[in-house]
């Protein structure tokens, strides 16, 4: 394969070029205001597919658009599905950034950081490189392929299933590929065998009309801004264990084996909280850090309002409150009883002198995938090589709430090759990504898909 | 008396134009932006002062301006000192009100819509008013008055405290009277007794140097929304106490006596929560509303705030959170040694996952008046009279910081005349007063003047 790697090696510049391009859109699909920048995200992908040799197609929703291009032309061959998104979340704090979120910087030579370098932009074009590079260098793809890249991946791919479910038979594949995990270390291969589940919850509370002057009727109605904060409260034990009923009976704790595994992986916690900035760990008894991010369900809130929020001080009765709840379950939770649960503890937690509304924001399950499969093989042996370093098997801390589906409506078990290191800080604010990891990525998926093809 | 309140019906329209020019002013102490405006309500202040015949002087301070009027021409008589403010809160959310807060609007033929209206602007005129008639029916006032008028009351009086200090021989005086408080119901005489005092704390939390993603750290590293949360909830027990060690140590319970004449008080409680709009009330186990709104200790949150606060989802670990509490204090609790308590308490509550700073909003004890002095006994006659009901005796749930230094100064009480309706919504959108309570309120204080005179 060492032509195609030597193909990439050249147009290594060309496909950072892409990379930077496609991050200067400000595809952020949750914001209306952005809604022709998440089409233009759409049609530059479509473009690209297009002219590396695709066949390609754009298509409406009832949301954002998404590209549908394939290469299959190897009757006979396995047939495999990439998944890719190129819509990105909102930038958050401007004032947090270095440089403008969708001006793309390389930063001490090596990383690429904008909105969208990691999560997915930069990685769903690793595949493309590769496909290009087959495509240009024998002229042909060792395998079918097919692209499915969407733009609603951060509002939770509404319009995804609804896709998938209409066009099952054009989509059928032996497996999905995907690469919108994290690498356990910043140049370390890394394969993800199963993701959590994520269910999230607003829970929104009212009480007075409007703001009371509190030295008049504090202590008196119901204040939204306490109770929400007793609600929230209630929901973690002392032993940071999650406090809602039945929370753990589905889970299966993790096995010897498994906790050996990942305490084999290197990790420095003291090093891990440092380069976060944060004063310290807390987390659920009786399990060390990184089982409790990747193999034991979580709970956090992600937000929490109500009443006066600005400098100084102004002394009142909320008129209203509300906290952003998230869980991540593991496999064999089911995020559908437990958001039946969630929302009946709530109700039961909470006081009649306050009004109680609780939104969905997610509900998806947690995935594992086969260890064994002839995929997992090709992928660890392509990944070693091209990175000089054994692959690492790890369960992700985070939700793809996607893969059940994909599971479900194509019978189709998924592939996670991630190339996003673990300070990306996707999501944050100076997000990136490493660009030898990109490079090297596509030399790892150009190299997989040979063996795939045999 | 019949007199004076003759001219003051004939001069009626005359005054309500006072106040709706004055109202007109946006005079908000705490906006830089208004600081022309602070002034220009002072001067207006000055300029009636002068017309109905004081002696009237603006004094500058290391803030806003204040005015300072007499006419002590009667000697022998008793002096009072008439404190008021004619600064004003900022006026929030536009939307939420009907018409411009600094449009003065009359609504059904019998409110004044506006900010200031009923604190303070509305109130002060009340004793311009009554001096005026004085003036001009009778020649001269009934005993020897003076006016402390500030623009800065709303923004915590820094400059106040002072100026009585420095000018302590000029202010002295038998007592204080100001009508800066509230009725117990519309059109129903009101004298308050005391006021509870004010402890306002704000606690922020900050931990991982920025937002981070939830599914990879959640769980893991100590969560600023989570952590304000439990330590808010923590403040009141489940007897909905406050939940602070020696809190109530220096609380005296209200009497036998005392609980019997609040309890005598006309109140409605499903109407008072359906007028707020609240779903219902919420308060220390073992005592009434009323209670709670006046004689008992209570705590609020007033605003809490940390990590994604828009619309719709975002996961992250928020790197901050924070919440602001107040707490009213009733007389003999000590508002600086409760001060440390709170502290302290949170200090030892707070998990090391977190680095936590509380700041101090505000810092001051409760006020008693004595309740059988010659000043309490002619207000109460006149403003029965005035209103044609008996007056009520109460306990505000609100702090008023300067009347323990009005004690503590000038060695003076303070007589608390409000007549500002329960609905007059201080401080929040559609402040209003009821006109025909102003009316009668002059009336009243021009009677209390002619009593205390002899």
């Amino acid at each position: 394969m060492n032509d195609l790697s030597e193909y990439l090696k050249q147009h290594r510049q060309e496909h950072l070029d892409w990379a930077i391009e496609l991050c200067r859109i400000p595809s952020i699909s949750t914001k209306a205001e952005n809604e022709a920048d998440v089409r233009r995200a759409v049609e530059w992908t479509h473009a690209l597919c297009s002219k590396i040799g695709l066949k390609s197609t754009i298509h409406e929703t009832a949301g954002h658009p998404l590209v549908y291009a394939e290469h299959c032309e190897v009757p006979g061959a396995p047939t495999y599905l990439v998944y890719g998104h190129v819509d990105v979340q909102p930038v958050g704090k401007l004032e947090l950034w270095d440089a403008g979120p969708f001006e793309p910087t390389i930063v001490d030579d090596q990383w690429l950081v904008c909105r969208g370098s990691a999560d997915d932009k930069g990685q769903v074009l690793i595949h493309l490189r590769a496909a290009a590079a087959w495509l240009a260098v024998r002229g042909k793809l060792p395998v079918n392929l097919k692209f499915l890249i969407e733009a609603e991946e951060e509002i939770g791919s509404p319009n995804l299933a609804p896709f998938v479910k209409e066009h099952r038979e054009r989509l059928a594949c032996d497996q999905v590929i995907i690469s919108d995990t994290g690498m356990f270390e910043d140049g370390y291969p890394t394969i993800t065998c199963g993701t959590r589940g994520l269910l999230y919850k607003e829970i929104k509370l009212s009480g007075p009309k409007h703001d009371l002057h509190s030295g008049t009727h504090g202590g008196v109605v119901g204040n939204p801004a306490t109770i929400v904060a007793e609600l929230v409260a209630s929901l973690h034990d002392e032993r940071q264990q999650v406090n809602i009923p039945g929370f753990y009976d589905d889970v299966v704790p993790p096995s010897d084996a498994l906790r050996k595994e990942i305490a084999a992986l290197p990790f420095d916690e003291a090093q891990y909280v440092a380069e976060l900035g944060s004063p310290g760990t807390r987390g659920e008894e009786g399990y060390t850090t990184p089982e409790r991010r990747s193999v034991r369900p979580t709970l956090d809130v992600n937000g929490i309002y109500g009443g006066y929020m600005a400098e100084g001080a102004n002394t009142i009765v909320p008129a209203a409150a509300g906290a952003k709840v998230s869980m991540r379950l593991v496999p064999n939770q089911n995020a559908e009883k437990l958001s039946a649960i969630f929302d009946e503890t709530i109700r039961a937690r909470c006081p009649d002198a306050v009004r109680l509304e609780i939104l969905n924001h997610g509900c998806a399950d947690a995935y594992g995938a086969p260890t064994d499969s002839r995929e997992m093989q090709a992928a660890r042996r392509a990944l070693s090589e091209a990175f000089g370093k054994e692959t690492a098997l790890i369960f992700e801390g985070g939700s793809l709430p996607i893969l059940p589906m994909f599971k479900e409506v194509l019978g189709a078990d998924s592939l996670m090759l991630g190339f996003a290191g673990p300070t990306c800080n996707a999501h944050g604010p100076n997000e990136k990504v490493r660009i030898p990891d990109l490079d090297a990525g596509a030399d790892a998926v150009a190299r997989t898909l040979g063996y795939l093809g045999g």
